[in-house]
């Protein structure tokens, strides 16, 4: 199948480019029932939406408007399909530049792939990250059925530039990220990433950031061997994600570094309950969901735009050529990444959970979706919006 | 579709158990026309098999045969059947520790998700790494297929315990690393990785590994947007792999410690050709093949089987155990999950080319064989089998 | 996967309801390079539409919007979104009938399935007919692709109540067809066809339709063995159709009365090329199409909604109920089906196609471009648009 | 995806050749905890052997193997591969003939495809009939695990050369034709079906036949708008069999010559429940089942090899030839096709019933196994063994 879908069960298609009338995404596999509204996308599109000077200067309203799947506010089993349009498109300065690509970018990747006459050069086309609008739109609907199983998602910063937050991370705290505009772990660190941030931008220059996400309430026994095991779909989920270059799931790359004995977990009986004392492998092993709580981190590269000159070449002539990036972008995406990285996990999850039959395939129950109401209601409550919107 | 198969135009299939008779993988889309044989195949599982101390006692021959798809020594176009026996089995162990699953593997996670009273007990059963063995069965027809384009695939182990090799890291290195035991990136660490596995072993204790993966000869604008990212399909063919906990592409994580101006690559023009000077992102920009190296990382958490005591329950009674595991085992998967990491790579890489156009699907013309054959006996030269070979 | 997308390389996923704002669909998997305008959507589209008395008494004006993957009128290689907007829609009938469900409709079977609380009741939602638009409007761009290989795609009605053409049909009568408003595979059918229908519409009644569909310029080698055979995945292309309750290649059923000697096809040689010399079988052998022509038959159910009284249950009450069914349908819908066989076959001919090679998955070359662009002109000059057209 | 492999939950791979070391099939999908034994799978098979006169003169002891996921007679959840070894395997024949394609097989259009240098010409290599017993092993997991929803499929022989059955058929007769010799859906007709049969032997001759198949205890609710209707991908199952031409669902191809008034069903009230009066649509109406018997039929061609001569080619010279194909073959195909038929059949069926969640995908309860195990010896008993069976 071609790569713009994603999932097996909860099925995601995107479409739309930076630069065309809109950006959409059709959902095939939510079970019929759930109650689902554009204030429910528009919710979680706000943790992805700019609206403040450190991201980027394009001014979308990042409406949702649901085309089909919905009748009196309840899904029905068909194919959910969502828009949002992009309203502020400038393409003059990507005209301007379409014979020097940005190395950074996809542009000349694309090139090669598609033809130079096939490029849609206009703010990354398909590359662009406004893509991502669609991933958080599908996002917001698999949160919500992850509420079913009481299953929350939640991402926050964990490092910019040289700063990396130690402290033990609870799930509470990354949750409560989601009413920070930098994202940060730990509250006490929000000035610190404002300060790294207003620097880059004072340069220029951009910082690349680690972005750590925990999932609570996990079911155990998620995940299928031996190929789609839950750590490797998040993997293929996560890196499908524009400028993520790293993931690790519990301990990590750390282990590279350590001894059996130093990681090797224990189970002990937590009231009447089989658990994993440590935790080390992020709630995962064997590929296959302990009921632990599921713990990763990802890396964003920074920005590949930034303000200073960089060197490419003119792909008629083959002449080196010094570019400069216009405009403002984003001085760090994994902020707003965040959003994004949270969207595909619940994608995974709500995707296994339907395979494994934790989640109905065809219909709810009104037992089912009162218990999604009553959570979601009480998950909206934390952080009304993001710290973007407006 | 359920999780035991892997790949869309190039596809595979695994089955078999631990202690099951055998195990077997079904490999469909092969093109006509490949000539393939059971000693092509046994070449590259010599380097993933057991044979020393430092390893697995347990002895398998890991002979493949071919049980259908070939005829007269090259590929019909049916889907290839290749099984290895199982032929030194023992359960006993096993049998008696069903009631005490051991923390690290998949042992409660599969209770978890079919049932103790369906649980294959039996040295892992399906989640044993011995399953890797189906994985770098089907590797061999994928690296031999990606002798087409020429498409070379290398892994080497860069760090294992405190040690991790600094020193800029060659394709060669990687490639000759298949010729030695403990398949360190350059030669001169061999000595000190002999030392740290001696040394774990004689404390009954186990290390990680840190593998390196290099791609040498990669065609350009391999990957799909925006879900089949080839990263994104990378990460989850290596994610795959039992014990793998990590997966970087490029500089990865060191990424999120970094200004946009540290790791900004530039375009350059070498030999009349366009071509990224740092190759930064690991040969993959935008999700897309940039025909630079492919360059990524994975960790191997130390092997969950130690000699020292580990604590568990008893899934009967709830109690607290602790129990010991018995004989010996590998004190680093690492080193032989370099050969699956591989073999994970080229079928990934194989299952774009074909999805690209790259290789046909269909059949080989014969100057594609030729050119294959050529190629492919050059490659074996370089180290006639894998040192766990004898 | 869920089921709403179809093909394998070349993969539509439809979405939209009969009263809801549009149909839509996402056709992924085509090459970048191939010209695709609204207007040639919208060709296809003529062929499907209602437009004179004895088709639907819907007006739907069906101009087709594509919302991405074309940019400068030439696909990019991202997906293409189309759009096609619901302006017609009128629920207070539906509305009123809804406890009482349609016996032939899938009323009832989408309450089993979804729940009463979830249904879509209005115009049949997403089972309606209306959902086809969709893949007429994809249909168009499998047409256009398949003019690479001069592969032209074109079906009539062979019988519709009692009168079935018995002559010689050939692919120029069935392609003329398009031209009819019956679309009666003989000319000289289509005065008799006129008056079956405008008997049937006077008496409140409808008809079924035998359609036949013949391919010309198959390429030869198409079908992947054993269960993506040809014949198996346009079987599922044509009964995935509403209404179409069989399905038969070549001679089809009649086989059941034959002997073999009476239906032994011989292979001859014809300009120094081997060719079978009575295509028995509608052009594919063993699931792999021959190079013959493809010729199948599917049969049309007469539409369910007729004006006489039908009996049907009160779900409420599990009483029994007369209705009627209001306003005007199709008498016959196969008529307008034709255009839906048409493309689903279409759409599962380049699907296989590109599996197989001969349509390149990626990008078309100018020099594809221009045989494409040339051949299409050709047959679009044919007929102009359907008769349904005004 | 190649093609291989069928179904989406509940998805078979088949692999081996007519004349190669043996079948195979992997079952992926399968819930742990099902009962299954090398026996249950034979008992499938014996419906489908040969042993007879009247069929083909190979002697097969087909015995499944089952060497992998069944571990103390339940299944575990892991991919479960069966094999059944090729015995009576005589190549010679096909060697002489491999330049001169027989007409009315795949071997042409395998040369087409595949290239002749790597065309397995012995027995029909892949396109052999003998691929199906792959087929029938794996329905023997399909039916068995459809007893957890009383859901039994039989298939009889509704006609063969000009004899056509016409009296009500019940699915008690079409059960019990799985104790006839002729599968005759009425045994009134194994007199007159042997005679035919006999008449086509003697005169070197063979026969098609008309199948029906008939489901019973149908769960209501299954079948996936829009593409994935239950008709299309039974339609899909049905005609992906060798020598299947054919597929009709409930009054099939009699409707093109109905007037809707005719054939319009009504919703009555039987013993408190909604039926379908007449259930002129098979038991499908929109694509999903509505809990009347599933009604189906399909033709298979007469075999293509008779002992008559036939025109072909030899592909080295072009030269027209005449050639007598050697040996005896089954004169009519149909009749152990039915076992073929009813396997394809329960496995769409189980398919469907896992993706809807009323088979569970990942586990079975051990109430679930008793009510399975108790249905199963209950369906054994009504023929123990097909009479081909000796």
């Amino acid at each position: 199948m071609p790569g713009n879908s994603f999932g097996k069960m909860f099925r995601i298609t995107t479409f739309g480019e930076s630069h065309g009338p809109l950006i959409g995404v059709v959902v095939d596999g939510v079970p019929a029932g759930l109650p689902i509204s554009e204030d429910d996308i528009n919710f979680e599109l706000s943790f992805r939406r700019p609206g403040y000077a450190y991201t980027s200067p394009r001014r979308e309203q990042d409406r949702a408007k649901i085309v089909s799947g919905v009748f009196n506010g309840r899904t029905t089993g068909a194919p959910i399909a969502i828009v949002v349009e992009n309203t502020d498109v400038d393409s003059s300065y990507y005209e301007k530049m379409k014979y020097t690509p940005r190395p950074g970018h996809a542009d000349l990747p694309y090139i090669f792939r598609y033809g130079f006459e096939n490029w849609d050069y206009r703010g990354g086309g398909r590359a662009s990250g406004r893509e991502t609008v669609a991933r958080v739109a599908a996002g917001a609907i698999a949160k919500k059925l992850l509420m079913l199983l009481d299953t929350k998602v939640a991402g926050c910063v964990e490092a910019v530039d040289g700063t990396r937050i130690k402290e033990g991370i609870t799930f509470e705290d990354v949750l409560k990220s989601r009413c920070r505009r930098f994202r940060a772990c730990k509250e006490e660190y929000e000035v610190t990433f404002q300060k790294i941030l207003e620097e880059a931008i004072k340069e220029g220059d951009s910082v690349g950031a680690l972005v750590r996400v925990v999932v609570d309430g996990v079911p155990r026994g998620l995940g299928e061997p031996v190929f789609d095991k839950l750590k490797a779909d998040l993997a293929k989920a996560v890196m499908s994600i524009p400028a993520v270059i790293g993931f690790e799931l519990g301990i990590g790359f750390e282990a590279a570094y350590k001894r059996g004995s130093e990681v090797s977990d224990e189970l002990i009986v937590v009231n009447g309950d089989i658990r994993w004392r440590n935790n080390f492998y992020g709630g995962i092993v064997g590929g296959i969901s302990t009921g632990e709580q599921i713990v990763f981190r990802c890396v964003f590269k920074p920005t590949s735009s930034i303000r200073k000159p960089i060197k490419t070449v003119d792909i008629r002539t083959l002449e080196e050529k010094t570019i400069v990036v216009e405009g403002r972008h984003d001085p760090c995406i994994g902020i707003r990444g965040v959003a994004v990285v949270e969207a595909m996990t619940a994608i995974t999850l709500v995707d296994h959970a339907i395979r494994s039959g934790l989640i109905p395939s065809t219909r709810l129950s009104q037992k089912d979706v009162d218990v999604v109401e009553d959570r979601w209601k009480r998950y909206r409550e934390i952080c009304q919006h993001g710290e973007g919107y407006q």
